[in-house]
């Protein structure tokens, strides 16, 4: 079987799953929308496929799934019209910034049995698997804590932070979701710690850039989160898992893996510099899962009620920082 | 000039120091004291020193300079009696498990005049040093974030857990003194998660053994801790610090640098397994920095009262631990 | 400019330079020839190409450029055809196992002023040819000496190994043509040492498994090679360049990049066992920079003279091994 | 038993010997000879031992073994003189740079029965040493190629250079008689490029700055070594021993391991910059060794032999590289 697919949103991460797709034997790319022709005629033509219109894909026969790159705001919306024209669906994180919202959406997926995955792409990182392999196959023992370091290269532009929800919404949402996937089992207590220490215009546009969170599950198991929005040597993303037994570390990723000796050191190149060259395994892994799941009628993971969670723990955190308290969530 | 020395307690730490003080050019042991005689016998015969009741110590002409090195609860006792006969004091962490005692202590320092220095063994490491240097020296610019990994090869006896004032007084205070090192400021809010994951008998003696730790400043500025009681690869003991120019760390120090790659993979030997071996460099620049403060004058760091402030935030840890919620300091 | 490609030869080595040419938006593959004529189905299949006899592909009005990837025995004839038929070529190392018969081969290309490249992908590995950036601008000064090692994760079959043209010529000429790519001079002389170590059947097929060399320059730079047939750990590939001002080097590359620790010590994954998957990125960029060339008209490098010379360096090595002499290259 | 030392020459390696004897429970430094009397006043003082004349020492009966590290040329009277006066001997390496009167001086030692240590410091870093265990536990199976890198920070003086007996005696030494106790089985070949390219001068005085060499024994096994008078980043050691099984490898080891990430990349400290940090362990090792075997009768390692065997491959090795030609050993 092949799946046939139809994009939405044509933009850089748009094309990263076109990419995906067109590269999959078992896929094909079919219809590509955006409210951006031109964008969506390039994409189109890249991989022989169509320029439609979001309607169009919803009626149409030969389109067995989609792929969500709009803009958050119409994620939700577009979850429950594709749910309900029985597509499977592979959506972007986040499905909403509200909670409340997503609940409601996802009420739509249970009820029209919809398959849906969502773009937490780290969990598909080659490294970052392989953390949770070692971990089911026990090399570390029953898991105690988790520490997950996670700095972008450089802040957004603000104006794409004043819509994003926030760092906990936007940025460690993906550290929750990791340290979900590593705990194994949910977190019950969140304590955060959030500073504006990079850039005054995050802090006036009501954000942080520079956070600190402890997550602790009902049996004790404790994950500790270090985020910040800067980091000069480019993209750190490292992962420890402690255990019992032992621990097991994903190390940074090097786009060059040379090292250069003088009188001044020994100087490696710095980390990748976008979040995309870092993950392009990881985006690429993620789709073929999608369509993996599509094919066989597995369920796909991360699930709605994955990214629900997320948030849900992203909204605590938010309110554990602001209230300086620590917030419990399973209250 | 030599500083002439009296060892107050000839357990194992006290032989540590006794080693610093008989390869130091500038100094010379003169007298052991010990309640198990033939342990203080034998410590003086290796150096050529007497044994003496801390009394004869205490009055001796000939001694400049006391370290102390006996039981925990008579450090406190003997900083005030060597603090009034005008001895130069160096005692090993901590002061007191209280903090009242601890300021009362050191109301006897301050009036006497004494020199006091606090055997905060880690800033002496020449890794953590060099870190240390590398922040003043400007390498990372403004420091915004450190990240602290503490743990230890397996847990003390029961036994002595009861008596150590517990794992915030016992080992996280290493890093609350590490943490300050580093930030540069001090902590205003502290949140610490603790849990029994190691060994119920641990938990049963009323103690934890795995925590996790945020300390913030007043500016922002964080700090996070992981402890554990058990780490089966050896001593784990690591530091980053995050600045607005970029990043300075620590690795772990390995007894031997070997690497042996077959078709298991590539494996590295253990860390070291105990922390006498892993900080013996620490242990003699430590005395040594001791010994030249007496020989100058210059006041000895870190001081008595560095010794009480990371009391005073293990104890605020400990409260948010057991309250499950974020302890000003600064209130 | 669209590349329109001939492909001859759809075995393994085939099928990698056929994702090169479908993924490059400047080429399109037109045509593959193959005796095994499944395999050439199969593959034009995957590409939209036709199947075509190498007669075909030769008059062919809409081939502008072939791949050369059939047995070795068969490369100099069919660069001498597709010379004369005015095909820009891209062949497999080596052009020939025979000296004479390369050079004759060269001659026609010369004549026929035909663009030839030869494939010694190494040269565009990314870190590889960071090594090469980094001495070209100058981060080691004047290059010394070059420290190359080069041992596969096991040997091929002895059948293989028969018709190969031995170790030095299949294997060794790899290493050799890197070593010329670093030094940046000819070597002049070669002193090499062979051994059968890991196979008798090898040594029964009249060759060698584990080499030494040393080839110096005419100004006395030196390059150390050494190599195996077999390293249970994976596909070993590591360059060092000393010079005077530093040295840079290349490490090996890991599949996955975990580590876990334990009480057996810190373990990391064994390297890429195969070339295909070590190399990919080469594999790429050589087809790319093919494709380049063809384009623009600028030569291709590594050129048919690459190929000779580092043919001439093999055999040298090979007569130096059997007489247990240092063989001069320039007399 | 207490090992009662007599000291010839206070140099600076005397002094290392000195505090390897001092800090030894089973040593006691009596006498130290040196010609240059302020000299052997301070180190003597140092250890409260006394300043005699070699010719006291000599008939010393309170003397048991002696360290001799006073110039080269003295070194194999000095080792006759005391073989006959019954003395334990340690002596720095070389015992001359002549083989013929190396042989005369062991004679005179076999004939004595003169218990005699040679000072080849390496096989006693930690590091090695771990090497060479892991080898005797089979790690590595069957020993098949070993990999020596050995550069130093930067050249002695010329003048030292000129009665060192060149680079191959003086440096390259230590890697043949490292290369012997990681093959397990003699060298029977040696093929040797010697160059100068870090200093005119080492040239016009004789010498090369650059050499690198392949040894070969009798069953095929292959030693690499590569030596250069210069390495801007500090004392370069490095050793890889390849087996039938797998790998183990020594790497380098640094003075301060941070590590600075900025925009410019990854950077590390330069290594020691010094051999007697470098090996400061190593010397210790070495004379602990040499007490043990005082002690306990057992035969001292490395033996007269050892560096007889070494010395002949130096001379083999300057031969091949002058003549351009492999030379035999075992002919």
């Amino acid at each position: 079987m092949t799946v046939r697919f139809g994009l939405l949103g044509a933009g850089r991460i748009g094309k990263v799953h076109a990419r995906a797709v067109g590269s999959n034997p078992q896929a094909k790319l079919v219809a590509v929308a955006d409210a951006f022709e031109k964008a969506a005629k390039e994409l189109a033509a890249s991989y022989g496929a169509e320029v439609r219109s979001i309607e169009a894909i919803e009626k149409a026969a030969d389109i067995d799934a989609v792929i969500i790159c709009t803009p958050t705001d119409t994620h939700a919306d577009l979850i429950e019209r594709f749910a309900r024209a029985g597509k499977a669906i592979f959506c972007e994180k986040p499905i909403d910034l509200d909670v409340k919202r997503v609940e409601k959406c996802l009420a739509v997926v249970d009820k029209t049995k919809a398959a849906l995955m969502v773009g937490f792409n780290r969990r598909f990182d080659p490294h970052f698997a392989a953390v949770r392999k070692a971990i089911d196959d026990g090399a570390v023992g029953k898991v105690e804590q988790v520490v997950i370091t996670s700095r972008d290269p450089g802040a957004p532009p603000v104006d794409y932070i004043k819509r994003s929800g926030g760092i906990f919404r936007d940025m460690t949402i993906h550290d929750f979701d990791m340290a979900r996937f590593l705990l194994g089992e949910e977190p019950v207590a969140v304590s955060a710690h959030a500073s504006v220490l990079v850039d005054k215009k995050i802090g006036e546009a009501g954000d942080f850039d520079s956070v600190s969170v402890i997550l602790e599950t009902a049996s004790g198991k404790q994950a500790v989160i270090s985020n910040s929005r800067r980091a000069t040597y480019g993209y750190d993303q490292r992962i420890e898992v402690h255990g019992s037994k032992g621990m097991v570390a994903a190390e940074n990723q090097r786009p060059v893996s040379i090292e250069v000796a003088s009188e001044k050191g020994y100087v490696r190149p710095p980390l990748h510099d976008f979040f995309m060259t870092r993950y392009i395994d990881a985006y690429a892994n993620e789709i073929a899962t999608f369509i993996e799941a599509t094919t066989t009628g597995k369920k796909a993971s991360p699930s709605g009620k994955d990214g629900l969670i997320a948030l849900k723990i992203a909204d605590a955190a938010l309110k554990s920082a602001k209230q300086g308290k620590t917030i419990r969530l399973d209250k």
